[in-house]
């Protein structure tokens, strides 16, 4: 669905603009505003956030982030979830976490929504992998499954409940199955 | 859209059940009908059979099948087009082609519906790449898109008009830009 082009524009025109809600991204001149998060989109992303951080904070490896806007390869998106290495997080002067964000996640997380495009979606996850990102979740709230795309690798489909998700290895311990991650949706 | 699942039965089971319209599929023990389809589907899937077949006749190389049903992994399958190399179209005694297909095809070509799983037919393209093909296209009428599934490799995306669309070694002078391709839309 090629739903709320506006016009062709610069990326750094794109940057400038205030940011909208829900965030919009820049992919080849175009400005495409994501879908307003629904239900199931909403829980998943938040315990999913809750879960991984909750992990990461255990060594302090790494952060995952909801909504984050990431800028790289001339393009400007904002998945669902980026997770970053704690080391990759950019810093000011100050050692505290910068507002722009102009490198690849280590991981992404999209959740598909009923009125997104899984297109574009996946060509998100794509641009991440071409771009270091070490893993790419899909995950399909109506289908009750996962699409998990790889670097250089055929991207590998998990349906079944006591499927174990692949993670990162910088976070080989990290241990989902699709029931846990769709027993959220039952609140 | 985890629609139109009947009840769990045996591949055996399905395979003896009259055919419907549209196809139903067979996959982890669940039929599931596809959508049926509508203008942009068949426009696409019409005019890229009679593109194909007029080029494979040249050489007698291969042919493309719609909707043909396709069995093998323990999963029946009914993608919009299959090609299959000629040397390995099933033939009976008589040297005629057979009504049943047990091979997955050595190119396999999904239109996506508005009404359609991305994710159901990503399994699919997933499936018949495990079982041998050797290129899956998955086409997005909506998105004026193309996701390219290779086996063992990372899919690659096509959107820009004059991308021409990678194909197999067997076809490997069919040339078809994402113009070619969309322009068909236009009638």
């Amino acid at each position: 669905m090629v739903t709320n082009i506006i016009k062709e524009i610069s990326i750094k025109e794109f940057l400038a603009l205030p940011e909208t809600k829900p965030a919009s991204e820049y992919l080849n001149g175009k400005i495409i505003q994501k879908p307003m998060p629904k239900g199931k989109h909403s829980i998943i992303q938040g315990e999913l956030i809750i879960a991984l951080n909750t992990f990461f904070k255990i060594d302090l490896i790494a952060r995952a982030f909801p909504e984050l806007r990431c800028t790289f390869g001339n393009r400007s998106i904002v998945p669902d979830i980026s997770v970053f290495q704690l080391e990759r997080i950019p810093r000011d002067e100050n050692g505290e976490i910068v507002d722009n964000f102009e490198i690849a996640p280590d991981w992404v997380i999209e959740i598909l929504s009923p009125d997104q495009s899984s297109a574009r979606v996946t060509k998100n996850i794509l641009h991440c992998l071409n771009n270091g990102t070490k893993l790419g979740w899909l995950i399909h709230p109506n289908d009750r499954s996962v699409l998990v795309y790889y670097p250089e690798r055929q991207p590998a489909f998990f349906e079944s409940n006591t499927d174990v998700l692949p993670v990162p290895d910088f976070a080989k311990s990290f241990e989902l199955t699709l029931e846990n991650l769709f027993d959220w949706l039952k609140l």
